[in-house]
């Protein structure tokens, strides 16, 4: 039997190909699809006696896509900071993860998941390792992901590689469509600076053996660059294609150091780029050319990144900062207008995910994921621009409800799906034992 | 009679010169003094029986100072935004504030307020017109500020610019040390490139009489830089110190464009300089030399600015801002570390309005304005640092309580003195009202 919601009196930001916003209007969710988006009042009248939700004074935007993170890193999160990348890495983030096991990276993903839900993010595109954890997170908390295992070509041990890309490939065949269709998966190159060619062409041959697509990390600092140009010529981009990467369908993390040419090679073979404004502030990597990017076509939507270079989860923050950012490194206030950042946050996170039959925007058809704002707080009012209000003005506070596959993930505030309480206690004291074993 | 409440078991970040975070900590709060702050279980025995807080999961911080704003601006929140600069000044926000009435400015300040207490901000500058307005709305709220009617010594009219510093000088005297002592008032000579040098000179001389400080922007665009450079020659920072403003303490909202010799001017004159991150990207003004005054000596705290250029109040994502863009422009990861980034949101800001013997840190003898920041929210989670989580990683929900001299303005999320949503909902009649007289 169908099960049928209306909402009704809402700001629809609805983020179609018109970018309409409905002033006063109505969604209709049957099961886990919208079914048409009105005025209120204009709904069909086979509408009329459904169970209706008035959200008067509140603000519906499509589900944020947080299209780049390291969900379990928040097991990390201000445990080091502020300190130089390689000293960051090598003294503190990397002797903490080799303690992680299996049922670390689950709670670490399932708190993740929990932050990202009260923030307004309905999928997110996860690198790590232990996968098995994230998915059962994500089957749990009733997120969307796009989950891939980081793979990494230069192991120590013979044969270490390989095994892992054979796991990585079991991993996507027993969990792609899992959770009722809302994990996906794909192959994770982890970077071109740890992928040589042999391995990096043996991932291409079996995402394509898998028609699986590619999510990996290009050009994000200077280091990168120089090594890459020494080692084998060339930048990454150009490194990744002559590999025969961009053969598949693929998602570039970061992509700051760019050239025209790799800019337009990005185009050519339709590569989508995860921009992750906080991270790369934060750790003073660059600035990507965004503005250059999405003028050549390139589809570039927003990640996070994970939580120990942010420090937090919130989709909006990094739509905020994007708008800011490039405003501030071009001297040009009308650039990445705040509709364009939270297009980046929703449509365009849709497309870099191929999903955008599926999700990043309120249309008949697609999935009823999506997130409801309140406006009674001071700093959401006026409403003069609804949009402006979310991407300049609005914090996790306002968040009510968010919905995936029609059915609420946080009401009122609250995560529905697990104990957020228990998850966190626990994820506390095993942070808390990983900080003393990375000590010892 | 005393009132002497404890809050017992929190985290305190006390932000005094030692820097100390007390992991289980204790503050005794007598009337409106903090008495002390110690371990909790060393408390002096005559505080045993006091009415006691348990505050075991939260972390308390000095509450934050808002060292630049134009708080009834809050009626243009996204009335206009990614436009080119003088285009939204001309076609926008001037027609708007045109209108402007002195009850509108009192409604627009009052949520203003609203939304600075909501934020954990206990004191702001502000600097705008019909002040009275602003000056009820801060006596009603329970919050503190520095309070100066913005002057221009350009207008049209004979004798305009003499009556609105003589209105300036009757606001100070009527309202120095009002509302119980949480109102401080000074004179704010606009601009260099709106006050010309007698009329500069004149308020300096007010200020000199009445023993004023003064409030001011200085070198905010490159506009600027070069009209003062065509009109006086030299820099506006040259400019204010050869007309004697930097006889008086100055307070220096911008600073964005800089030389080193500017940089020295300030030092040595202690001008102390209110930092605007989020402001300057918005409005793609630059990006102020913010570690280069901190080496040399320069007070540098952190502001807002109108909510028409930023466009939210909460100081915590303007300390983040600041930590977030001087790393990225700077291509240094160590640049203002979460630290730096708390103390120019305390108690830089307290020296920069010459109220650090009063407020900005938690010690025996200051003020007890204090900021209650739950950490039960998964953002929050684990907590190795509390204050990069708290520059990070919050939000504006993390907040429970505020406190301005010992009494609750905001507890368990409400505010406290008057009726906030109310207050809103004259807010948004009024906004609309002044967008329809803007367009007419």
């Amino acid at each position: 039997m169908s099960r049928r919601i209306l909402l009704s009196n809402a700001v629809v930001v609805t983020m179609d190909a018109e970018r309409r916003v409905i002033h006063t209007g109505s969604i209709g969710i049957d099961n886990d699809t919208i079914a048409f988006v009105c005025e209120t009042g204009a709904e069909p009248v086979e509408w009329r006696h459904v169970e209706t939700w008035d959200l008067a004074g509140r603000v519906v935007i499509p589900g944020l896509i947080n299209t780049h993170t390291h969900a379990a890193m928040t097991l990390l999160r201000g445990y080091a900071d502020d300190m130089a990348l390689m000293e960051w890495l090598e003294k503190k983030i990397w002797p903490f993860e080799a303690h992680l096991t299996p049922d670390d990276v689950y709670i670490g993903a399932l708190v993740a998941c929990a932050e990202m839900i009260r923030s307004g993010t309905t999928v997110f595109a996860d690198m790590y390792f232990h996968m098995e954890g994230v998915a059962k997170a994500v089957a749990e908390s009733g997120i969307r992901a796009s989950l891939s295992r980081g793979l990494i070509g230069t192991a120590a041990q013979a044969g270490e590689d390989d095994e892992a890309l054979r796991e990585a490939v079991r991993f996507c065949e027993r969990w792609q469509g899992g959770a009722n269709g809302r994990i996906t998966t794909c192959l994770a190159p982890h970077a071109p600076y740890t992928c040589p060619p042999p391995f990096l062409e043996k991932v291409v041959d079996a995402a394509s053996a898998h028609d699986l697509s590619i999510h990996t990390h290009i050009s994000e600092t200077k280091d990168e660059m120089a090594q890459i140009a020494r080692t084998y010529g060339g930048s990454p981009v150009k490194y990744m294609l002559r590999h025969g990467v961009f053969k598949r369908p693929t998602l570039a993390a970061h992509c700051v150091h760019l050239d025209d040419e790799d800019i337009d090679i990005l185009a050519d073979n339709a590569v989508a780029v995860a921009h992750n404004p906080g991270s790369n502030m934060k750790l003073a990597s660059g600035v990507a050319p965004v503005t250059k990017m999405r003028d050549r076509g390139v589809v570039v939507g927003l990640g996070t990144d994970g939580a120990s270079s942010n420090n937090n989860l919130d989709m909006i923050e990094e739509a905020r900062l994007a708008a800011l950012l490039h405003k501030a490194v071009l001297f040009d206030p009308t650039a990445i207008p705040a509709m364009d950042a939270l297009a980046m946050a929703t449509i365009d996170g849709a497309k870099a995910l191929r999903m955008d039959d599926q999700v990043g925007s309120l249309e008949a058809g697609k999935q009823a994921d999506l997130v409801v704002l309140s406006t009674r707080r001071p700093n959401m009012a006026p409403l003069f621009d609804p949009v402006s209000n979310i991407v300049y003005s609005s914090n996790p506070g306002d968040i009510e409800h968010v919905f995936v596959r029609g059915e609420f993930v946080l009401r009122d505030g609250k995560i529905v799906a697990f104990d957020e309480s228990r998850a966190i206690e626990e994820f506390r004291s095993r942070s808390a034992r990983l900080a003393q074993e990375a000590k010892s």
